[in-house]
């Protein structure tokens, strides 16, 4: 084996051709999604009412294993692409641990983050179909920036609605999207009806992004010739994040390694899902087992601590309801830092193979720990990790700490997804002392499940 | 000739492995420091006080043209390193231009700016040497952002005086230099001489990359065991930064490209020098003839419109005289948005290479005009440039748009050396309108010049 650079960069004609599909390989499908009015699947029909015609086929696709990535999209990813995946030498020094801890970077882009490989599949293929213009909400602002950078690219018109809490902990996150030409709202917002009424019920509410998508679709149903696009939990977004993993893959392979555990910080999935999913076919398929390990937040803790069950993937009650690990969509998460991780729900197919133990572990942190994570890794590495990012670090520099006890040289790679530029203020805040962890009662998660639809199978 | 892919990388070991010291190669020598008590030349024991031996050092040699870059030093730059050549492939296809636009970035590290090439040396010279602490001043706060990331790697302490003006624009670069350790005060302060002196004088400024200069090095100098390091203007900061332009030329060969046109931004000169003196060594040595063009704001006009003298590098005059063009160290730039080119002098041997004719021109821009360049750069490119390198996108726009109405087909290459993230409110500013165009009348930049000290030869 020849020694390991810093950065394993692949050929730009080594970006992927195709997206994996992991649900081709599933032992088991994830539930339907169901139309709440009548409880039946939501059918193509239904989805395409929201989202563009082949966004809708690829969301309902069990069985194309290789979806090929058209050649615009591709080109597209050329502009920052392929992602280097990094041999933290410096952090391992740091730790003494025999581990061999890698990262795949997705921040080398503006947006700072992985969301620009979803984002340019949904653009391009709006554009395809004439759509007019997207509508889309974003928390932490990452899905925002990215979906604004592609919709420049493509000349597509953009309406983001932005969680308040977010716009007004970063207000240049708004900016950077005005620089690529969207409209941004704070929500919940007086423009669209449910935002009215949310309004009404929870005056100076900060918003939620299960609020922000409930007007973002309200926005792109009533304006003619207008789609919705979603940067995470749906199954088009995990294809499309597939590009993490199978990168992650080509990169090791060339030094013949191959990792013992890998880890994803938990949001939505999107970033999870695209990272691990090569990764779950080798274990479904029994050629390999690694050790997949997914980090919340302690304060959102949908894995660890929510059910699994139908719901509505929105505060506002209006999308198809999805089967998934919940804390209920009428609950409402603390103003955590990690802001790209504070979403009741969970991507239906990490859902499912969680439940069915392909992926081995979720835990949770609490922020304090995960900024200790952050400051050590920026320190050492020389980047700067966003929040949500850093949760993974965290378990890393943790599963690093076993192997120095075990004198394991374990391979630990984890997905940084993105870069903490517009978090400085959550930074002030762990510097000075004043940051605090939350972790929600039993009682107050109860309100949270009382909001589950009565759905036949929800407990 | 094969065709060419959106970015040109390197592999890990065509980092260079010497430095480019143009010097060697000058035809003439730049006049030497003065000691401005006794005018004569700064000897290297003068120079040591202020900086560590190997620095002082490397200021002064004027004949080694290659000098090999410690492994180490090399070992950092892996972390960040080789920085892509990137084929600026949508910005030619909106300005429907024939010339094929090239830059390369510098931004891809946390810190987000080329500063981190001579930082990682500054600092490990320092380690080297057994120096206890490190003082600097920071302007846009680059320089303090790459050199905060060095002394986190290296374990060294360090104090940082950040000019008011940028610390209360951009509180967040604060927070950054913090999350990499470092301790940040706002000049002018009280906490030193110069500064209480200065503070005096002009209640109430906002402070100057000059009057921070001044205030780094009574730091460094006062305390036991510190010394003082500056990221621009020195001819060692220009040898360190000569990694980019010898990355560029590497990274075109392999395509048998070699470039027309080039254009960096000018402030102190550390973007500029590193970039071009590789391929102004090629017109010393009548190789090859391409144009060289220096690109600064309108604002602070130090090539166009300044007088080319010997001249204090601070307000408080307390440095040696350097020979170069200069507004005069009492001239007071009006606080554009492009920070780090907000600085009343410039690099002395690109001084020198402009004097003689090596570079072959100097332009200035307005910053609205500035702002519409990089708001267009970014739409198509994908990457959200610095004000300051957001003047060389500008002169790459003009050019490529000369080449449109003739049919020239010129290979055009700019330096984009750093990203905007912590600049949203300048395009704030710009989007909502607000931003106002200032250029300095002949009657202010005299006050500037007759601050110049009195030195035989000066006008």
């Amino acid at each position: 084996m020849s020694s390991i650079p810093y950065k394993i960069y692949l050929e730009e004609n080594e970006i992927p051709k195709t997206w994996y599909n992991i649900r081709a390989n599933m032992p088991q499908q994830h539930a339907p999604m169901l139309n709440p009015g009548t409880m039946k699947p939501a059918t193509k029909e239904e989805i395409s009412a929201i989202f563009c015609e082949e966004l809708a086929r690829q969301e309902l696709d069990e069985t194309t294993e290789n979806i090929p990535i058209p050649e615009p999209i591709r080109d597209f990813y050329k502009m920052y692409r392929p992602s280097p995946l990094v041999r933290a030498y410096c952090l391992e020094q740091e730790l003494k641990t025999p581990a061999k801890i890698f990262y795949k970077f997705e921040g080398s882009n503006t947006s700072g983050s992985h969301k620009l490989n979803s984002a340019a599949a949904q653009v391009y293929y709006a554009k395809e179909q004439g759509v007019k213009g997207l509508a889309t909400e974003t928390g932490a602002g990452q899905w925002g920036t990215a979906l604004s950078m592609a919709c420049a690219f493509y000349q597509m018109p953009l309406y983001v609605f932005m969680v308040k809490n977010s716009a007004e902990q970063k207000p240049y996150r708004k900016a950077v999207m005005e620089t690529f030409g969207a409209n941004v709202t704070k929500s919940p917002s007086d423009t669209t009806e449910i935002g009215r009424k949310i309004l009404l019920e929870n005056p100076g509410t900060g918003g939620s992004l299960g609020c922000a998508i409930s007007e973002a679709i309200e926005f792109a149903v009533t304006h003619e010739g207008y789609k919705y696009t979603l940067g995470s939990v749906l199954d088009q977004v995990l294809l499309h994040q597939s590009v993490i993993g199978l990168e992650v893959k080509k990169a090791m392979e060339k030094y013949s390694l191959y990792p013992d555990i890998i880890i994803g910080c938990a949001g939505g999935g999107s970033n999870l899902g695209g990272l691990v999913s090569p990764f779950v076919r080798d274990k479904i398929k029994k050629e390999k087992n690694p050790y997949i390990i997914a980090v919340e937040p302690a304060s959102c803790p949908t894995m660890t601590r929510g059910r699994y069950a139908y719901d509505f993937c929105d505060t506002g009650r209006i999308t198809p309801l999805a089967k998934m690990y919940t804390l209920g969509s009428g609950f409402m998460p603390a103003p955590n830092h990690a802001g790209g991780l504070r979403y009741h729900g969970m991507s239906p197919i990490l859902s499912k193979l969680y439940h069915d133990g392909f992926i081995d572990e979720a835990r949770s942190a609490v922020q304090t720990d995960v900024f200790e994570a952050a400051v050590k890794f920026a320190r050492c590495e020389g980047i700067l990790p966003a929040p949500e990012s850093a949760h993974a670090i965290r378990a890393a520099i943790d599963e690093s700490e076993k192997c120095k006890q075990t004198g394991e040289e374990k391979i630990i790679v984890f997905g940084l997804s993105g870069t903490g530029y517009f978090d400085m203020a959550a930074y002030e805040s762990y510097h000075s002392g004043k940051m605090t962890d939350y972790v929600p009662t039993d009682e107050e998660l109860q309100k949270g499940f009382d909001s589950l639809p009565k759905v036949p199978g929800n407990a």
